[in-house]
Formats: C-alpha cells, sequence, structure tokens
C-alpha cells in the first residue's frame, strides 16, 4: 500500500490524541508524520510506533508534503487552516462542523456511503459523534425499508466537551466525595448527578446546534432530504460513550427478527440484547472501542416503527476512528486509481 | 378541619420518611399517628412535630383505629396488610404498583383526576413516579386537544430504588474519588458514570416494567384507552430527581404558545424554559420540592407534535406529596359528606 505524509492539527485534544493511537493501531500506511497545536503546546514531545515526534505550532506554511489532514480543532480555527491546507493540494478531513453542509463536501460513515469519499473536491467532513453512532444502526434499517421518521432523545458522554469535559466531571467527582465546592466551567450547569438538557448552543427554532446537527446530517448521509428527524441532546455524567434512545419509523413495517438479523451481519455494530441476563448496551461497556452497542431492540408499541437503544464511544468511532476509516478510503482509492490524487 | 388517624407503613424507606415530612410541612390534620415498618425497626424512636413516636412492627392488629393509611412498601407487602387495613375499614392510599389496574382502585394524581377519589372502595393507588411527572404537563396538554400518542425517554434517578439506590450513587462516587473497586448491590449494574437502560424486570414484549407502566397508568389516569405510548425508562446517575423527554401528538395541533400560555397558569408546574439564558429544568434544581419543571417546549420537527423536557423529585411529586394529596382529597372530601366514611 501506498505511503502517505499526515498531519494532524489538534493533536493535544482529547480527539487528536485519539487520532494518533487509532493510525497505530490500525497500522494505517503513514510516510511522514507532522503534529500540529496551538503554539502552546509547541515543543512538546509525543511518541507514537515507538519514534519521538515534536508538535509544531500550526501556521499557514505548515501543509507543505501533506498529503492528508486529519483536522481535530473547533469550526472557528478549521475554516482558518482548511482552504490553506487545500490551496496547497492537501485532502482535509475535517472533523469541525464548518463544511458539513457545504454541497462540494461530502459527509462521510465509511460503513454507510464510502462511495461519497470519491466527490470530494479537498475537503471531506467527519460527522457529529451522535449522529455517527445512531446512524450506523439506522442505515441498515433503511437497507430494509426507507426510514421516514427518526425520533431521537441522547444521552451524551462529557467527552464530547473534550479533555476538559471529561475532566470537569472527574474533578467534579472527587471535589464531591471531598465534600468541597463543585466548580463548573466546561458546560453551563453542575455534570456531576445531574443531566443538562442542552449540548451546544441553541438556535432560533428551539433546538441545539447539536439536535440540528442530528436532524440536517442523517438527511445529508443517508441521501434522503425527506427524512423527518426530531432529536433532544442531553448531557449526562458519564466520561466517553455517548447512548441514544430512538424510535425509527419506515415506509413499510421492519420485523424485530428481520432487523436484529441484518444488524448482526452488519459492518461496525455488535448486537447486545440477551434482556433475559439484564444485558444490553451501557457507555461503561462500550468505552474505548470501535463498535457502536446496539439493543432493547423491539416494535415501537405507540406506532408501526421499531424502538432501539445504541451506544458507541464518542471519541472513538464518534471522532477519531471514523475520521481515520475515511482516511483509509481515500489511500485504497489513491492505490486503485493512481490518476487521483488522494 | 376534621383530623383522621394515620398510619404510615415502610416508614424507615426514602417514601415513607418523605411522607413523614410532608405531613408536617403541609400541616396535614393528624389526630393519632402511627408509625409502620418491618420487625428490624421496631423501637426507633422519630421526631415528628417535635413529638417522640416509635416505629412499631407492622402485625395484622395494626390498623385498629386507623382512617388512613399511607403505604409505602413494596407490592408484596402491600398485598399482605392491605386487604386487613381494609377489611378494618381503612383507606389504603397505596405507594406499590400491586393494585394500580383493578377496576374499583383509582389511579389519582390530584391536579388531574380527583374526581376519581370518590369511586374508592378502600384502596387508591398513587401512580409510578415517572407517570406522575410525564403526566402533570401532559394532562394540561389533553385539556386544549386530545392527546394521541406519546413517545417517551426518561431519565431516571437513583432514589426510585429506594435509599439503598441513592447510598449506591453515593458510596461509588466516594469509592471511584478513592480509587476503590466500585462495589454493585442496588442495580444490576455499575450506576456512577454510566447510565443503564432498564428500570424494573423486563416483560414478554421487550419492555420493561417500568415502561408498561407509563403505558398503562397514562392510558387509566386520562380515561382514555386509545392513546399510543412508548417508552424508554433509563437509569441515570442523578440522586433523587427524574426527567423525561417526550413528544406528545394531539388530535389537533396545539401551538408552543397555547400549550406556554396554559402550562404557566397550571397547578403543580413551573415552566422553566429561557433557553436565551441557559436555563430548563435540570434534575440539580428540581429536587427536594414539589413542582414539576417543564422546558424546551418546542414544536416537534418529525410530526405535528409537541416535544418538551421535564423534571420533578422521585420522591416527593413522584411518590409521598402525591400520596399525601390525596390524603388531602380524602380528609376535604369527607369534610364535605359527612356521610361518606374517609
Amino acid at each position: 500500500m501506498k505511503k502517505v505524509n499526515v498531519a494532524i492539527l489538534g493533536v493535544m485534544g482529547s480527539v487528536g490524541t485519539e487520532i494518533l493511537k487509532v493510525l497505530e493501531e490500525r497500522k494505517f500506511p503513514v510516510d511522514n508524520l507532522k503534529l500540529l497545536a496551538s503554539k502552546k503546546y509547541a515543543g512538546r514531545e509525543i511518541i507514537w510506533n515507538s519514534l519521538k515526534y515534536v508538535v509544531e505550532e500550526v501556521t499557514k506554511d505548515s501543509f507543505d508534503d501533506v498529503d492528508i489532514l486529519l483536522s481535530a480543532v473547533p469550526s472557528e480555527a478549521s475554516k482558518i487552516y482548511t482552504p490553506i491546507a487545500v490551496e496547497k493540494g492537501v485532502v482535509v478531513i475535517d472533523n469541525s462542523s464548518a463544511y458539513r453542509y457545504d454541497e462540494n463536501v461530502p459527509l462521510v460513515i465509511p460503513e454507510i456511503n464510502p462511495e461519497d469519499v470519491e466527490t470530494h473536491e479537498g475537503i471531506i467532513a467527519n460527522p457529529n459523534c451522535s449522529t455517527i453512532i445512531a446512524l450506523l444502526p439506522l442505515s441498515e434499517i433503511n437497507k430494509l425499508s426507507l426510514i421516514k421518521r427518526i425520533i431521537a432523545s441522547t444521552y451524551q458522554a462529557a467527552s464530547g466537551a473534550g479533555n476538559k469535559g471529561m475532566e470537569e466531571l472527574e474533578r467534579q467527582t472527587k471535589d464531591y466525595a471531598n465534600e468541597k465546592e463543585l466548580e463548573v466551567k466546561a458546560f453551563h450547569h453542575q455534570i456531576l448527578h445531574n443531566v443538562i438538557p442542552q449540548v451546544d448552543n441553541f438556535t432560533e427554532n428551539g433546538y441545539t446546534k447539536e439536535e440540528m446537527k442530528m436532524v440536517n446530517e442523517s438527511r445529508k448521509i443517508l441521501h434522503n432530504k425527506n427524512i423527518n428527524i426530531s432529536c433532544t441532546s442531553v448531557r449526562v455524567p458519564v466520561l466517553r460513550s455517548h447512548s441514544v434512545s430512538m424510535i425509527v419509523e419506515t415506509e413499510d413495517d421492519v420485523s424485530v427478527e428481520k432487523a436484529k438479523e441484518l444488524l448482526s451481519k452488519s459492518k461496525g455494530i455488535k448486537i447486545v440484547d440477551d434482556i433475559e441476563r439484564n444485558i444490553y448496551p451501557m457507555p461503561k461497556d462500550s468505552s474505548n472501542q470501535d463498535l457502536v452497542f446496539v439493543g432493547r431492540i423491539r416494535k415501537d408499541l405507540s406506532g408501526n416503527g421499531l424502538n432501539l437503544w445504541c451506544c458507541g464511544d464518542q471519541i472513538r468511532k464518534g471522532a477519531a476512528t471514523n475520521a481515520v476509516q475515511i482516511a483509509e478510503l481515500l489511500v485504497s482509492s489513491s492505490n486503485e486509481s493512481s490518476d487521483r490524487s488522494c
């Protein structure tokens, strides 16, 4: 396999750190590796694949000789550096929401719409974490019968706010145990022993940006603008795995048996659904691995749909792993056709 | 107001303890008070309203001279003592699910169906905690247009498993902070930093008993067997307030404005919905008080219904306060008509 020059932007963040791990685990064919971050991290040393790397401050000159940039910085920073990198011929896999709705930017979950990678013009967007986790099982059901409606309520981990989110839950846990006052910085409110029905900022229709990502990104990834979607996104005191409670309605009824049969063979999914032994997906079990766990699969008692529950690691399949899988698609596509730059 | 002889069965449990508090706070007209519990608690002293009471072991002879029994024991124990008390002419307000579906047992939320109290034949059932919290706002929307469908996902506190549930979350919090192994006893799985998509046991249709309570009890309380209801009940690491994410569909569309206008005047409800200032109901804020907080009120983007989020204290409005309110209805009805025993 052809080796490529890879850069990671935001390498000191929770997703950047995990991208490094995933590249190593999946033996991604890295030729040169460049670790980029903001000025304050410049000079830090990181061991990757038994070699020492030094973190560099990102500048407009950081992208020479880079083939693929895995960008794990917020939208504002992505909007600065992505165009510079694209201008230099780099393919950017962007973890932020900056370009997700651009018509010429494919939004890709490799198990679902890998072919969309081919249409890129320099940028490929990595979808929202909850959307990736929810769509992995839903896209399979969509194969049995077209989805008409999705109703979701999420249970999102502190990791969605990055390292500072996880650190805040850890710190509040310790401060509570030591009867200290709880400090609130990463979230709008205390997260320990609480749930917060707000993830990201509110939009004009009363939904949060996070809830609207589930709506708009699901439609784009499934190539169906007619799916009706409603979501309530809630932060819960869990470290790094998101859960979603969903009802899905399809054009024709899908039986529980058919759904389970298909999901049991689907890539990236593990059915965890043995209620007689009180076994079902839980964030505690789905953390630090790549599969989306699906369970509590049952007929929706209020309509003709299916009711299901899934959990997945927000930092891995919800971000880092999905981004590296997109990079793998680029490399294999570039190997298949030597005319096409990755 | 006529004073009545009150007994509390299960007075050492989380709900029993709270019933005592609520009786005092609401100045319930208690003549004699009898505190009943299992043998192991007999002889314990409790101060109530500045007087000392001694907990007695419950026996078949415990109910002489009792007018109202507030029973806060599990179904198995209720099935033993409720018939004995009724036989002696006591009116039993039962917090368990033992009699909730009996045709001659009214299931009452005083703000919603107070008139049903009149039909009792000795037993009045106190509804399931999540159902009380969800129905308080839903019953108001039902006044604007008949509810056709309810889709709910719950975020239920540890208190639903009683004192041992709350103690387990507290203990796991401290053990985690002290890097000790977490002991799992009250729940099927670790509750700290986790969510568990199971509350109560599973039934044959793949739903839990807790989920089916929301279905069957909502229909009984709203006197409408045709409402389609689907629920996913999830335990979250919160101490004592339940939250519910809901979509409600009605025969005619109900606007957000109309719903807010009515809810703002409704008994037992507080609208907490100022998203511009990141204010919405949270279990941290709705604990240790009686109102159900309602917010995130918005049009369901996937259909014609409303999407809303509510939180309420599981031990208070979800159990103890509702039971005492039922007792108040009995006393006031008995005062209105001296022919009718309370």
